[in-house]
């Protein structure tokens, strides 16, 4: 009885009636999406709202706890049986303390974030980087099940990933393991063109287009790219224009493709991981055709030869990862 | 009442009357180096010898009994008060098998090293790769003690490297992980000049400076590597042309090691460990220079500037690692 939305499954199900229930929110720098989870890891209740970082810390979090009732709401079920809760933030998180060190986006330093979510709400609660907590949402129920060894990487308007070792998520003694997307791959190009998210996100990419397709250029694509007011080009809209063999499209995304498989590849001979797990914007809109354009220099560069067994693969929770990832830490910590 | 030997701190010293000893091999390509090691951590004997792999598995093998009992000897004590041995091999090793699983320089595929050794000492081994027990050496007794995620490195003939994370040794989901050197920095260099230990190891440099050193020019180095019959420069001549101002020997050096900096800053990033050791002839030999070569990229080149805390430090147990480390995991796997 799972419910099947826009053709992917989806883990959205009428609850169970006297299941007790954990919040995973998965707290973005322009967005969050809260949702309650059941016994059987099944969203049964959701809400998804502007993060309004600008607004402040103390907004932030009243606009936490308003989408944690609108969730309960949602899943038709009172606060009281929620047990724990669990947040995914886009920060560097000192776990053992629960502070966020540094949220670029929502203007944070050293935020005792878990702190003052377990006043708020009071209710344990359970903070990791958002990476983190959908690497290991993806690790737990997704792409990723049954495999203690794993990479997961996101690639959006940014890259980030979470590693799996040996079953357990590693967040290093500076507690920002996992930059994949700040490892630098061209040292010597100009600044903002050297690392891997300069290179490989979507960000990356589209700077990359605006040099090579032309004002006079009669698409959607040249439009938007150079529309003064609203230059935004979106995962949707790369795809579009790849799959319309778009030539500087085709050559920008292959090239980011070649330079992230070859990026995994170093990072496979170095972690020897089972599975790579692909998320983020760029490959839900992108699709397989991302992900085998990725495995094929991965193969050719990746060593020894037995590591070629290691799987690529697409995320199958999409936008879920992080709530369930969050959910999952957050019941691991209080049971 | 710690011996010296060479002006470095040594692990050798008087045994123990009453203690249990274990034994510890570095099984190298070419030598093999053991060490008796006493309850405190001493090496209180030792034997090293060719390894002979050219004689064939059984020869091996036999040198291997042969140097446990010379190092026996050495210490004065009876086999008989050996508990456990501890072997690191040069191969990727299936550690729950206890096969090597391919050790190129010895020309073995799928060895079952550790039950055969076990049958000949009849005593528990421990099996692993040599640069892992190195690493985990360094990890316990070494630069690394009191650190829980390291990176180890090792830097001579080739490049291997040993990861320590979370206090476990990551061996990967293939057995392979830590293989720093054969992460690819140059794709689109010649073959043969694209990774890490191609660029960066002695023999990469080695081969470098044969096409930077004239065979007209007078020196001890250019006599060495235009040598038809032994053109083998070792680590310490290159270190000594390095520190007379050898421009050839400064400019590649100075560039391996800019390359190994902006390498351990991608890994660093993505793994965010304490402390980075590095070891090997190249590292021994250029000593202090060395380290402060790759540091001055590592700290350019990391990300985030937190990041920049992470140490990197020379191995203080020089060769004696692989032996302390091995023995360590044969303890640890048998109490």
């Amino acid at each position: 009885d799972r419910v099947r939305r826009n053709g992917r499954p989806s883990t959205l199900a009428p609850m169970a009636k006297q299941a007790e229930f954990i919040v995973g929110i998965d707290l973005g720098g322009t967005k969050m999406h809260v949702g309650i989870v059941d016994r059987e890891d099944r969203i049964v209740g959701e809400c998804r709202r502007k993060t309004r970082g600008d607004g402040g810390l103390d907004m932030v979090l009243d606009r936490m706890v308003e989408a944690v009732d609108r969730a309960c709401d949602d899943a038709g079920i009172d606060f009281d049986r929620v047990a724990a809760v669990g947040v995914g933030a886009p920060s560097a998180i000192d776990h053992p303390r629960g502070v966020a060190l540094r949220a670029v986006n929502l203007g944070w330093t050293d935020v005792p974030l878990r702190t003052l979510l377990e006043k708020r709400l009071d209710r344990p609660v359970a903070l990791d980087n958002d990476v983190n907590v959908a690497a290991w949402g993806e690790s737990r129920l997704g792409a990723g099940r049954g495999v203690s060894t794993m990479l997961g990487v996101w690639v959006g308007t940014g890259i980030g990933g979470g590693l799996v070792l040996d079953g357990v998520l590693h967040r290093g003694h500076f507690f920002t393991a996992g930059e994949i997307g700040q490892m630098v791959i061209a040292a010597s190009a100009p600044p903002g063109q050297r690392t891997v998210e300069e290179v490989c996100s979507r960000t990356g990419m589209v700077n990359a287009l605006r040099g090579l397709v032309g004002r006079d250029e009669d698409s959607p694509l040249a439009r938007r790219l150079h529309d003064a007011k609203r230059s935004h080009v979106g995962s949707s809209l790369l795809a579009e224009s790849y799959r319309a063999r778009h030539p500087a499209v085709r050559s920008v995304v292959d090239h980011a493709a070649e330079r992230l498989g070859l990026v995994l590849a170093n990072l496979a001979t170095v972690l020897s991981p089972e599975a790579i797990v692909l998320g983020g914007g760029v490959t839900e809109a992108l699709g397989e055709t991302w992900i085998e354009l990725v495995r094929t220099p991965f193969r050719r560069w990746v060593f020894p030869d037995s590591m070629r067994r290691c799987r690529i693969e697409a995320s199958t929770l999409g936008d879920h990862a992080g709530v369930l990832g969050a959910a999952l830490q957050a019941r691991d910590a209080t049971t």
